[in-house]
């Protein structure tokens, strides 16, 4: 059996490449970073890789994170500039034996010692959401209702290959209009990604702030080894930081999760309504996914064509300076 | 009640004048922030603030973290140079409503924009520490048996004040010769701290590397959540990690914790002999403390006057080039 999930229907053509590769007896390890490259390549997804959206100073700021659930070594990076492919950084730093989360200029004299891609990773696209959304906070009063949310969307991955081995890998620009250096949980073991081949692995989405107070991926997967299933496990982890965070602060940002277990299976839970994910497995072809909350469990139904065209039109639309 | 518990010797003068404004009813952040600048500002400790060792390029790179245990907001930097107090940094981004962990250049901008203090944070007694490394690392072989952990001891401190708020702060220069922009879990939520007023605090000191794979000081707030007392806690956390990594590795980096619950009692574990720290409360004097590991088990006796002063001793003893 092989299977993986991803966060967002921009881990689709990712995991259909991956899918094939898994199918081929390919490592867990190798497909996560085929799919990752894949969504951080795609210039229309403008919260990850290439075409992902900059910080206040607009420069793209790009964190990645990896993790092998079988030696439970972790890879990461967080503010690293214009190189093409972050999660491959990452993974080459799980290899080493310590140093294995490097940030900011530190983390591109590694990369670039290494001989990883340099790219720039500003778009003209990306520059007009910026400039719009300066123009938008001209517009808008001090206390303005722009969610820090928006455009904010790492992609994930959980994967199992047929070795039984278990991984997780993440991506993402970060908070839009961010300040200059800011990590959220993507990069972070335990909040944004945590595998161990014997349990599963999880992987979160989502205002970063807020999910790092609830170490989320790591308590998904503890939750699965005290034996609760993969889904209970997502719905109870999520449920339970939203409720806290709700009692401490009235609201509680976005929380989206996916997580495998070991055979496979997948889990998700979300706080929000409409987040979409991403699966194949040996028995699955690869699925977009839409959820929706319902007296607090996460239920979800395959993505209809309407909705699949609408995704694209919309992040391909034309777009104009304001 | 209150109490204050920390990693480490190095703690002591900290903890000594924090015990004093938390018997006045001073809140814990303020207690954490004044007793984690002493160690800070303490020259002749050589792996936190003012006298911290260099990364591999003879820059001193610091990392801190804070944790609010009421409202479990997190504030942290990493990889910033040349700010006398990174705690202060860490504190103040915990009051922010996002961005909350910066690193690098990022978090140098935010701390000069807010007016901390600049400081040149490498001493004349690091250099010579570095370039003594250097030769050592010349005359041995490329293998060399130097731990990556030499030099490597965060100062991590919990504390419960008389409001009953339990807060957490680690300050750390990180891994002596590390790779610039090395980030290890000090300045990881889960990892290096973790605080929930409604249960209490853990922080951990040792190989980061390591001691993230566990999310330790998150896996001990857990245990105690469940209902273990946080002496049982911490050997658990320390043990089941520690036995993980044996069994995948043959081999485990360092790890230590101190932890505090709710009604201020701390618990200990190390899977090292000679780990020490210091705990002060409403009816505890500041007592410098050191472990031995026995049968799996984390003992722990005060220091005798000799282990005391020699600990100084060390510390303060003129250093010559080799």
């Amino acid at each position: 059996m092989w299977a993986i999930v991803g966060t967002w229907r921009m881990a689709l053509e990712g995991i259909t490449k991956a899918a094939g590769e898994l199918s081929a007896g390919r490592s867990a390890g190798d497909a996560l970073e085929i799919a990752v490259k894949e969504t951080e390549d795609y210039p229309y997804f403008k919260s990850v890789g290439y075409g992902g959206l900059p910080n206040e100073n607009m420069e793209v700021e790009l964190d990645a994170g990896y993790m092998d659930g079988d030696d439970l070594t972790v890879g990461a990076v967080a503010g690293i500039k214009d190189f093409a492919n972050p999660i491959s950084i990452a993974r080459r730093l799980s290899l080493e034996k310590c140093n294995n989360f490097l940030v900011g200029t530190g983390a591109e004299a590694y990369a670039s010692k290494s001989g990883f891609e340099r790219k720039t990773m500003l778009t003209q696209r990306a520059k007009i959401h910026y400039y719009n959304r300066l123009k938008q906070e001209q517009k808008e009063s001090k206390a303005a209702n722009l969610k820090p949310y928006i455009g904010h969307d790492t992609v994930g991955m959980a994967c199992l290959d047929q070795a039984q081995k278990i991984c997780v890998a993440t991506s993402t620009s970060g908070l839009f209009m961010k300040r200059p250096g800011r990590v959220g949980d993507s990069p972070l073991v335990g909040s944004g990604f945590y595998a161990d081949s014997t349990i599963g692995a999880a992987t979160a989405t989502g205002l970063g702030e807020d999910i790092m107070k609830g170490l989320i991926s790591y308590e998904i997967v503890r939750c699965m080894e005290e034996g609760m299933s993969v889904q209970a496990a997502c719905e109870m982890a999520v449920n339970k930081l939203d409720l806290r965070l709700k009692k401490i602060n009235g609201t509680a940002g976005d929380i989206s999760v996916v997580a495998l277990d070991k055979k496979g299976n997948f889990g998700v839970a979300s706080n929000i309504s409409g987040f979409s994910f991403v699966y194949a497995s040996e028995k699955t072809a690869p699925t977009v996914y839409v959820t929706e909350l319902k007296e607090g469990h996460t239920l979800y139904t395959p993505a209809k064509q309407e909705w699949l065209d609408e995704y694209i039109k919309t992040r391909t639309a034309p777009l104009k300076l304001l």
